[in-house]
């Protein structure tokens, strides 16, 4: 397929599972690494890409996946450390040119960008969505101006 | 202050404490309620806000953080279930007028919103900004416009 990525994402919890779902039924060439097979359970039954049980943060599993020929690499796993680290060598040893992590403790997030690594944090963004309602909630009482 | 607002935080996690610190220092009331009394080290040390030591599921709970006053009301656990229950309690039983709860799993956001409560579920986020970078690999490449 001409408008078809490869991407190549590190964890099958639930924000890797639901990207993986997703892009591989918009078309895309997708494998995903897990460390535990079972997590695997998770992809839909039409997923049509490629299950790489084994530790992303060796070199050979990576190498397995293909990550050289990606060109997205996603690093969701639970572990911040973990994606850090593998989104460093995505980025410096594969040369992948798009590389995202997710990061759960927001003081990293500067780390993450000095080393060219595109971040998402979930509770960051959460957090200002809160926070919007609370502009809101004070808009609907006429203390300020919506 | 006139501005001022009464929210009420369930939960001192990272989103529970981030909310709590930055609403506070903009001028609000906070009350914010844990289990575990060690979570209240990640408040800040200008946190002016009041902190509640109890189980968020009990209405006594509850009644000492004064959620009947409260304009907002945030359930931010990391369980699903404790959110759905509190956050309910705070809209029909105390009649909080604005209710939000953070969900993990996006299958519950369905029975939450049916519930009248508002949700927010990072991990949907996360993902919505993950394949938003797909889509600008795409365009990166030409195969579509941007």
């Amino acid at each position: 397929m001409k408008n078809s990525l490869y991407i190549v994402i590190v964890g099958c919890g639930r924000l890797g599972s639901h990207l993986a779902n997703q892009l591989s039924r918009a078309g895309h060439s997708v494998v995903v690494i897990d460390l535990n097979e079972d997590t695997f359970g998770d992809l839909s039954p039409d997923f049509s890409g490629f299950r790489v049980v084994g530790d992303a943060t060796r070199i050979a599993v990576l190498k397995e996946a293909k990550v050289k020929q990606a060109d997205i690499f996603f690093a969701t796993t639970h572990e911040d450390n973990v994606n850090l680290m593998v989104a460093q060598v995505a980025l410096k040893l594969f040369n992948v040119k798009h590389v995202l992590a997710r990061v759960f403790d927001p003081r990293r997030e500067e780390v993450y960008s000095q080393l060219g690594i595109e971040t998402i944090c979930p509770t960051l963004v959460a957090a200002e969505i809160f926070l919007m309602a609370v502009a809101s909630s004070r808009a609907a009482r006429g203390d300020v101006r919506p």
